[in-house]
C-alpha cells in the first residue's frame, strides 16, 4: 500500500492537507478545521462519544463546584498542588467542549478561570517550598509552571476568538507574558538546559507564543536564552548537569540531543513518556501554525519514530520497562500516551497497529487526532499491535551505545538489555544490566525508582534518599560489580562521558534472539562483554535465556553477580546456612540497604536455584568456580522510613579472580494455579551447564538437558564480523562457523 | 414466585421429577434421563456446548498419547501421583462423552484403562513414600485413593450397561470392591472418622456401592464401621484426632457434625470447597439411586445451605477468605465449586443469582445440572450475585460461636471475623481474629498456610513444619496474645474442648454493620471482648472499622494486638529507632518468626499509622496508654527453606496491665494510581480517638474527625438484650440508648 510505502510522502501530503487557514482560531491543536469535522461526525464514533462524554461529566462536576484558585501553599500530593493541576485540565477540556458544543458557559468558565489568575499571578512571591533548584509560582517548581502554562495556552487558544480584544490584551500582557519571562528568563537554570525540564518550559513558552503571535517568545523556544549567564558545571537538585561546553539550548536543541535516531530518548522510557506530550504537542502545534519549519520531519521524523518507540518499550500489559529513574506501572493508558498515540496515528500514516493500543487505552482526544482514531477502530480497521525484537541505539547520532529488548514467541517472553549512555540526571550505575518479563511479570526485576510520586508523606512526594544510595547503584541491577564498588565510582561526572559498546545484535533468526555488548568504562582495566541469548529449542520445554559474561582484566579482584528474581524460592541444588541475625552485607555503594540472609557454595560446579514467579516456575544454573559464594539477601536495610520494598536477590560471589567467564541460564518452565493446584513441570530442565572452551577470541558453553541431551553455543569475543569465519578445538573436535556466534542446537555430535 | 417462597415444596417436587427408572443406568450423577435431555439440546447452549468442547478436546489429546498407569511412586507433584490423578478425570470425562455423543471409542477407553488398574491393583505394596497415618497404594495416602474411586465410580457407570456381564464381574471383584475394603475395614483410622478424609472414604465406598447395587457396602458408606478397633484419643499426622468419645462415624455422621445448621462447615471454607465435592456428589447419586433416603433434605437442606455459606465466605473476586489452613488464591473457579454451584442451581430452586456466578466460572458440568444451568445463561436469566453481611454459626447444632461477614456497600470493604470452634486439625489458635478486605484485595490479612500444595519441591507438597510453629499461633493472626503464648497454650486438645460465644450480631442498620464475641478459655482468668462494626457516616469520606477490645482479668500481663497490614508504610505519628541488625522478636509461640524491625512509643494518646495498599491508601489509629509500645516486625526469623513471605506487622504492646481496653479505627481512603499519579486524599480523617468511658458494664469511644466533628460509639459489654435500656454519664452529660450499642453520629453534641 502507498500508505505504508511511501510514508514520507503521506507525511507530505498530511502536512499540506491539515494546515489550518491563517488567523483562524483554534489553531494549536484541536484547529477549527477539526472543530468542523467533529461537528459533522461526532454521535456516531463511539469511542471519540464516549471520551466526549466522559469529559463532558467531569468538566460539568467542577463547573458545579465553582472554581477555586487557591494560594500556593503545598508540595506534590497537597491540595494547591492538585488543585493547580486540576484546573489546567479542566480549563483545556471545557475550551475543547466549547469549540465541540458551541455551548458559551464552557468558554465564561475558561475565561474567569483566567482571570482569577490573573488577578494573583503579577503579586505571587516564590512557592513557600524550598527544594528546588527553579521554584515556580504557582508550584513548588518551574517544571509544574510550564505544565500549566503548556495546558493553559491551549485553553485559551479556544477561546481567543470569542474573548474581546481587551480581556485577550490584558490576560496576554499580565498573566502569560508574566509567567512565560518567569520560566525562561527569570530562571535560565530551568529554561536553557538539554533535560526534559527545558523542554516542558521551551514548550511553555512556545505554545503561548503561538496563541498570542508573538514572533519573539516563539524564538526565545525554539532556540533558547541567548545570554543566560549560567556558569559551567553547576548542577540541579537531582544530581544533573544544568550547563557544560558547547551546549545549545531551546526546543530544538531538546530535540536533537536526547532522542537517537531511533526515537530512544536517553533518560528512558519513564521519562521518555513524561517529555514526550511537550514535544508533541508543540511539535503538532508548530506543524499547524508555522508549517514551515517542519517540526514533525525534524531528524527524519524522529518525534513520530519516538512514539514507536515507546510503545516497543513495554511489557504485554503495556508498562513501560523501568529502566533509570522509573515508577513501575506507568503504561501507555497514561494521558501522554494517549496523546502520543493518536498524534502517530492521524499524522504519521494511520498505522492500523495503533488503532488496538488506542481500543486498549479507552479514549481518544477531543481533537482532529482522537476522531480520525476513533473513527478508523469504528470503521473496523485495528489490528493486533505486534512487538517484536529491537535495538534502539541511544545518542544523538545514534553512536552511544543502546538498550535492546529480545521476545521469544512475540513477546510473552522478554528481555531487556540496557547498554546506553548515562542517561543524564536519572541515569543509573548500570551497565550491561537486563531484566526479564513473562506475560507482562517480571522475573528477575530493575528495582526503578525509590519514590512515591505525588505521595506527600513521602518527603513530599519527590525523590527520597535511597533514591541515590540504593536505586541508583549497580548493585541494584543485575548486573557485574567489581570490588564492592558502583560503575564509575558511582560519580555522574564520569559516567557521563562513557556509554557501552555494542558487539552484535540479531534478531534475525526466529529460534534464537541474541544480542552482545561491552563496557571498558565502568572499571578501568576491566573489559565485560554481556551476551544474551534467549534460545528456543524443540529438546526444551519452554526458551529460556543464556547469559554469558567474558570478563578481562589483570589484577584479582571480587565479582557479585547479583539476580533479582521475584517470588518463593522454592529449591537449590547446594547448601547454605542462615545467620541467626541479619545484618547489611556492606557499608556502601548500596551494600549498606542489603540484608544477607543466606550464604551457601556449590560442590557440583553448577549452582542451581529455583522459585515460584506469577506465572509459573522459573529455574536459574549458574557455572561456579570452587571458591565461588551464593549469597541470598534482601533489600531494607538501613531504610529508617521504609522507603524500600523487602524484595529478594541472589548474588553469584566470585571472590579473588582476573578475568573470568560467567555463564547462566535462566528457564521458565511448568505452570501453577491456586485454583486447580495442579502443579506442572516444576523442575528444571537443564542437568549440566559447563565452560567447554576460553581463550582470548573465543568462548564456548555447553548446554546438557535431563534428558541426555546437549547443545553447544560459541561466541566469537572479539570479533562481530558476520563474515568472518571461525573455528575450535573442543575435546578434539573441531567446530567451525562463519559470524561472530553460533548455537549448535546437537552439540554432543555434530563435527565440522 | 413460588419458587422462593416454598423451597422445601420445590425441592420435594424436583426430587420427584429427577427421579430416574429403577435399572437405568447411567444413574450417580449424570442419568439416563439427563442424557436424554442433553442429547435434545445441546448445540444450542453456548456454555455447555463450550464446556463439552474443551472436554471433547482435553479427552481426545489423552487418547492420542495413550493409557498410562504407572506404578506407584511419588508424592503430590510428582509423575505418578499426578498421572493416577489425571486418570479418573480423564476417565469420567470419557464416560461422559460416551454417554452424550454416543461414541463407543469413549468407553472403551474407561474399560481398557480400568482393566489396567484391575490387572495392578490387587498386587501393589503399600505406596513407598511412609508419611501418610493411613497410606493408601495408587497414592502416598488413602485420601487420594478414596478420590480416585470417587471418580472411577462414575466413570463406570457411564460404561456400566455396555460392559459384558463377565467384565463387570471381573472389574468389581478384583478392583472396586478391593479398593473399598482397603479404604475402609483395612485402614478403619481414615475411615471411621469426623473428618474430610473420612467423608471422601465414605463418598468413595458409596458411590461404588451405588454403582453395583451393593448394600452391605452402602450401609458401610452411610453408617461407618461398626467396629473399628480403634483406640481413643489416637492422633493423626496433623495432629488431629481420629478416635473420641461417643464418636459416630459415616456419612451420615460426618454431615450431622461438621456442618453447622447455617452450613458452615467448621474445618472452614478451604476445606469445606474440598469436603463439598464427595458431600455433594454423594448426596445427588443417593437422591437418584435411593430417594427414600431423603439425602439432599437431611438436616434441613444442610448440603444445599452449605453452598450458600460457601459463597459468601469469598471476596469480590471469588477467592475464599483464608480462615484456618487455608491456600490462598483458592476460589469458586475451582472445579469443585463448578459441581457446587450446578447442583445447587438445579437442585436446589434455581437461584438465578447463582448463574451469574457460574458465567464467572466459565465451564459446566456434562450432565443435566450443568445442561440445566448453561440453559438458564442463554435465557438470560442470571442476576448478579450480591453478597451482604451474614453471620454463620459453627457446631452440629449452631452453639459453638460462628463467622461473621460485615460488609459496607454490598461487599467492597469486608470484615471477617472468627470466634468459632478450633476448626479439627487444621484449626487456628486465633480466637476473635479478623481480616479485611478491600475491593478483593487484602487490607489487614490472615497469613493461611505455609504449604505448598503439590509442589514436589516443598516438601511433596504437604504442610512444612512453619504451619505449626507460625500459621496456626496466635500471633500470627489478628488477634489479641498474651504473655507471647497462644490461645490454650497452642494445646489442640484444650483448644477442641471450646468456642468463642456471640455477644451480638447486628446487620439490620444500613449504616453500622456490627458483631461483638467474648473468649474466655484461650488464657483461663480472662476474658476478652472484641466488638468490630463497620460504620458509615456521611461525615467522613469513607467506611471505616472502629475495634474494639474490653479485657477483663485480674493480673496484670502483657498484651500484644498485632495487625498484618498489606502495603508500604507511609507515615506514623510516633517516632521510632531501628536496630541495626535484625533479630527474632522471641523464642516460641510464632515469635520466633518475626524479625523486629523498628521500635516506638506514642506520647499523644493516639498512635497513627498510615500505608499504600493495592487499592489506596489505609490509616489505622489506635488509643495508646503511657507504656505501650508499638512494634514493626517482619515474618521470616528462622524460616532455613524460606517457605514463610517476609510481609509486615504492627504490633500495638501494652507490656503490664490487668483489665484494659484497646480501641482502634482502619479506615481505607482516596487512591493511587501509578498510571495517573493522582493521590487522592492520601491523609486519615481522623484526627482523634478517645475512650471517654469505661466500667464493668459499658465501653465509650469518641471519634473527632480533622474537621473537628465527633461521634460517639457506646457498647454494653455484659447485655446482649435487644430491649434493654442503657445510659451513661460521660463529662456531665447522660447518654442514653436501647439494645447491646448505639452510635451517636454527633457525639459532641447531642444530649439525651
Amino acid at each position: 500500500m502507498l500508505k505504508i510505502a511511501l510514508p514520507a510522502l503521506i507525511l507530505l501530503l498530511l502536512a499540506v492537507f491539515f494546515r489550518p487557514t491563517p488567523g483562524e482560531y483554534p489553531r494549536l491543536i484541536l484547529t477549527a478545521e477539526g472543530v468542523g469535522e467533529i461537528r459533522n461526525e461526532f454521535g456516531s464514533v463511539p469511542l471519540f462519544d464516549a471520551s466526549l462524554a466522559k469529559v463532558k461529566e467531569d468538566v460539568d462536576a467542577e463547573m458545579a463546584v465553582g472554581i477555586d484558585v487557591p494560594v500556593p501553599k503545598d508540595f506534590s500530593g497537597g491540595y494547591t498542588h492538585e488543585r493547580h493541576k486540576r484546573n489546567y485540565l479542566m480549563a483545556l477540556q471545557a475550551g475543547q467542549l466549547y469549540q465541540i458544543l458551541g455551548e458559551e458557559r464552557y468558554a465564561q468558565y475558561v475565561r474567569d478561570m483566567l482571570f482569577e489568575y490573573e488577578a494573583m499571578y503579577s503579586g505571587l512571591p516564590l512557592h513557600p517550598m524550598e527544594r528546588s533548584y527553579a521554584r515556580g509560582k504557582l508550584f513548588w517548581q518551574c517544571l509544574n509552571e510550564s505544565v500549566w502554562l503548556v495546558y493553559m495556552a491551549q485553553a485559551y487558544d479556544t477561546i481567543y476568538t470569542w474573548l474581546p480584544a481587551a480581556d485577550r490584551e490584558r490576560l496576554e500582557n499580565n498573566l502569560f507574558r508574566v509567567v512565560a519571562d518567569f520560566i525562561s528568563v527569570e530562571n535560565p537554570q530551568f529554561y536553557n538546559r538539554i533535560h526534559n525540564h527545558s523542554t516542558w518550559g521551551n514548550a511553555a513558552v512556545g505554545m503561548i507564543a503561538l496563541a498570542m503571535d508573538d514572533d519573539e517568545l516563539l524564538q526565545r523556544a525554539l532556540y533558547g536564552l541567548t545570554d543566560d549567564g549560567l556558569e559551567l558545571g553547576v548542577k540541579d537538585d537531582d544530581g544533573g548537569f544544568i550547563k557544560v561546553a558547547g551546549q545549545k539550548a531551546g526546543f530544538l536543541a531538546n530535540l536533537e540531543d536526547p532522542f537517537s535516531p531511533d526515537g530512544y530518548y536517553t533518560e528512558g522510557p519513564y521519562y521518555q513518556r513524561y517529555a514526550m506530550y511537550p514535544f508533541l504537542v508543540f511539535g503538532i502545534a508548530l506543524h499547524n501554525v508555522k508549517p514551515e519549519l517542519k517540526a514533525l520531519q525534524y531528524k527524519e521524523n524522529v518525534l513520530l519514530k519516538a512514539v514507536d518507540a515507546l510503545l516497543s518499550l513495554t511489557d504485554s500489559d503495556g508498562e513501560f520497562f523501568p529502566l533509570n529513574d522509573a515508577q513501575k506501572g506507568m503504561s501507555y493508558h497514561s494521558a501522554e500516551l494517549v496523546t502520543a498515540v493518536n498524534i502517530a496515528y492521524h499524522y504519521g500514516g494511520q498505522n492500523p497497529q495503533l488503532l488496538s493500543v488506542a481500543e486498549a487505552q479507552g479514549q481518544v482526544l477531543l481533537d482532529q487526532a482522537g476522531l480520525s482514531v476513533a473513527m478508523g477502530i469504528a470503521a473496523g480497521k485495528a489490528e493486533p499491535f505486534i512487538k517484536t525484537s529491537v535495538n534502539l541505539s541511544d545518542g544523538p547520532q545514534g553512536q552511544k551505545g543502546g538498550v535492546a529488548v529480545l521476545r521469544a514467541g512475540r513477546e510473552d517472553l522478554t528481555v531487556v538489555f540496557k547498554y546506553a549512555a548515562q542517561g543524564l540526571s536519572h541515569g543509573h550505575y548500570d551497565k550491561l544490566s537486563f531484566s526479564m518479563f513473562d506475560k507482562g511479570e517480571e522475573v528477575l526485576q530493575d528495582y526503578g525508582l525509590v519514590r512515591f510520586v505525588n505521595i506527600g508523606q513521602k518527603g513530599g512526594g519527590n525523590y527520597l534518599p535511597e533514591n541515590a544510595s540504593w536505586a541508583k547503584q549497580s548493585i541494584a541491577h543485575n548486573t557485574l560489580v567489581v570490588n564492592e564498588t558502583s560503575h564509575f565510582g558511582g560519580d555522574y561526572e564520569t559516567g557521563s562521558q562513557h556509554h557501552s559498546e555494542l558487539h552484535f545484535f540479531d534478531a534475525g533468526n526466529e529460534n534464537i534472539q541474541i544480542v552482545s555488548a561491552s563496557e571498558s568504562n565502568a572499571y578501568p582495566g576491566t573489559r565485560k562483554l554481556r551476551t544474551l541469548a534467549l534460545i528456543k529449542n524443540e529438546k526444551f520445554r519452554e526458551p529460556f535465556l543464556l547469559d554469558l559474561w567474558k570478563v578481562d582484566a589483570d589484577v584479582e579482584q571480587q565479582y557479585d553477580l547479583p539476580y533479582y528474581y521475584l517470588g518463593q524460592l522454592l529449591e537449590t541444588n547446594f547448601a547454605y546456612s542462615n545467620p541467626r541475625v541479619l545484618e547489611p552485607l556492606g557499608e556502601s555503594s548500596g551494600y549498606q540497604h542489603l540484608y544477607l540472609e543466606a550464604q551457601g557454595e556449590s560442590e557440583t560446579g553448577n549452582a542451581k536455584f529455583s522459585w515460584l514467579g506469577p506465572n509459573g516456575f522459573y529455574s536459574l544454573t549458574a557455572t561456579t568456580e570452587a571458591d565461588d559464594q551464593l549469597l541470598m539477601a534482601r533489600v531494607g536495610a538501613n531504610d529508617p522510613d521504609f522507603n524500600l520494598r523487602r524484595d529478594p536477590v541472589l548474588i553469584l560471589r566470585r571472590p579473588a579472580t582476573a578475568g573470568t567467564v560467567f555463564a547462566t541460564i535462566i528457564e521458565p518452565h511448568g505452570s501453577y494455579s491456586p485454583v486447580s493446584e495442579l502443579a506442572l513441570e516444576s523442575r528444571t530442565a537443564v542437568e549440566q551447564l559447563a565452560i567447554v572452551y576460553d581463550d582470548d577470541n573465543y568462548t564456548a558453553i555447553s548446554i546438557a538437558d535431563i534428558n541426555g541431551y546437549s547443545s553447544l553455543f560459541v561466541l566469537a569475543t572479539q570479533s562481530s564480523s558476520e563474515d568472518e569465519q571461525h573455528s575450535v578445538v573442543i575435546d578434539g573436535k573441531t567446530w567451525s562457523w562463519q559470524g561472530p556466534y553460533r548455537y549448535f542446537e546437537q552439540g554432543g555430535s555434530i563435527q565440522k
